[in-house]
């Protein structure tokens, strides 16, 4: 029996080999009337794809594309420098796309790759992404995808994550055992899959200490820092908590300008503890404690796995959750020293 | 008199016309035997180059390439998001391309943009590159191609900078003015446009002040952290400056460190000042006074200038300098108010 091809389907009928290509890739630039026809066919004369012919029409840009929601966050700077690591190895050049946290930026983008312009995609979804209708049909022209940082579950494939909720149970844990009642939680995007799981585990670390939770004290901070500045001004001024846990590098800075124009006294009045790569935490004043992400190799690990999947040709990956334990840097800024000086000066005397 | 153009010549010779095109513009990839062929042809036949053509090839992808030495660096990071507010306006994408400062990174990816895959191109040299040839083939191909920061003037075309030989030079003067008169400088590469000025600046303040110049003082840092903080530890132990000026962002933080590990009080044993845009320079302790250069105006201007050039379809931009001002901000790393306040005190005695 004559082999079915695409050119055939084609010929029959009367359309280009690509619009076939793409109506059985149900690609969005193809018309719904287009695809029911090609599709009727193909069923109708048992067309079976050919297997190599996806994996031929890819793996010959050598670049690969991330995406990322910001530049300015030493986490992402970390982790693109491990990505990095990777593709030098394997000869590839790196393109870095930032979306500012705007969703139309990351679709308007993904579809620029359905051209075959890069070999791979590592993603981290902007906060403002509610679905992932781009990065499915994306997949389907057969670009291997891999999630980290900001994954969504939905997409069958690879997603590389820090232990988020266990990190930001811990960091609320630390404070609450150096003193602190009334911690505020200074948060980004419920949206995102860490912004989600870094609040629960701060709600559940208060409740399971059986301190009150007020919602007050979630504050959600926006992506401009005067509005945050504010916000944090009328928190301090108005909640007077005792500690606060950021979920994100730059909250915990403005948290300490803050505290200076406030007369705020770190650790003493207020404690703090953030999200942060930053290499000059150790060197503020106080010394500020940090929940410290394994950036560089969540980056390594995304890459990898890409680059596997190119090498044995598998532009599908499977489903997996990889999961990399923060460490908690204990500095400074939420030291309860001066709290235990004072109850031994209080026993002297 | 029929008109000759590329495909006239191509017929005549056997060639494609891309290949007559490409020969035209001294493409890499064109042997120069054809090159001498087609170019002879084109001379007997007196062939004009349509001036339209070369333009209507571009500003098609609406992607502009940004390439840059690295990106854990708030100078370059505060850069790109400059250049992103322009692009934003103008409905183009953005793609950033880091060379970790290695001109072979920098060639190979030059190289890639000879296809047309991006519109325009926006520069900062890496610290191994010596000779600009590659960006000169692809200035031929009809790529408008802008520098910022890291510049190199033999290539026709504008150049964004700040005053890097001033800001240099007056934070040199600072530290003296505050009492120091032996002052190292950290640098990274001299064979960079900047790294060559504020060397020259540092030089300069040194000498007018009648100060001795001890060529040990000025430390060739690398990329290195490890081999960094030996150097920098090294010039503490043995040189033992009174005052530290960092020309890179990194190496400031880097002389904190040390300087923490030696048990240097700063400013009271030694008094730094660096390059750099982090905004947590005012949470060090003590706080950091750096000098702070307009980067993301230099990023927008960088940007708006290739606009231009897009907008007007001239591709060939016009050489030109344009200098962004720095500015010193004195924190506490440069203080000389215990000195005063010992002065004072002696007095009181």
């Amino acid at each position: 029996m004559e082999s079915v091809d695409l050119k055939k389907l084609a010929k029959l009928l009367n359309l280009s080999p690509s619009t076939i290509s793409k109506a059985l890739r149900d690609s969005y630039d193809i018309s719904k009337e287009t695809k029911a026809r090609v599709i009727a066919l193909a069923n109708e004369l048992n067309y079976q794809p050919n297997p190599h012919a996806s994996s031929l029409r890819r793996h010959r840009s050598k670049i690969i594309a991330v995406v990322i929601p910001e530049i300015a966050n030493n986490f992402f700077t970390l982790a693109v420098n491990g990505i990095e690591s990777i593709a030098q190895e394997k000869g590839y050049h790196v393109l870095i796309y930032i979306t500012h946290e705007a969703v139309e930026k990351e679709v308007a983008f993904t579809k620029l790759l359905h051209n075959g312009r890069v070999d791979g995609l590592l993603i981290s979804l902007s906060s403002t992404t509610k679905d992932i209708n781009h990065l499915e049909e994306l997949q389907k022209t057969g670009l291997p995808i891999v999630f980290f940082d900001r994954v969504c579950e939905q997409l069958n494939t690879a997603c590389i994550t820090t232990d988020d909720y266990e990190s930001s149970y811990k960091a609320t844990q630390h404070l609450i055992d150096n003193g602190c009642t009334k911690i505020a939680h200074l948060m980004f995007s419920e949206s995102t899959s860490i912004g989600n799981k870094r609040l629960k585990g701060y709600v559940n670390a208060v409740q399971d200490n059986g301190l009150p939770l007020d919602e007050k004290m979630i504050v959600h901070c926006t992506n401009n820092d005067e509005q945050d500045y504010k916000l944090l001004e009328d928190l301090l001024k108005s909640k007077k908590p005792d500690g606060v846990f950021a979920s994100v590098e730059r909250y915990a800075i403005l948290c300490y300008d803050v505290c200076n124009r406030l007369n705020l006294s770190i650790p003493n009045d207020i404690k703090i503890i953030g999200f942060s790569n930053l290499p000059a935490a150790a060197l503020f004043n106080p010394p500020l404690s940090t929940i410290k992400q394994p950036a560089f190799e969540i980056g390594k690990e995304a890459a990898s796995i890409l680059f596997q999947a190119l090498d044995k040709k598998m532009f599908k990956l499977k489903q997996e959750n990889i999961v990399f334990k923060s460490t908690l840097i204990e500095r400074n800024s939420t030291s309860n020293s001066i709290i235990k000086k004072a109850a031994n000066n209080k026993k002297v005397s």
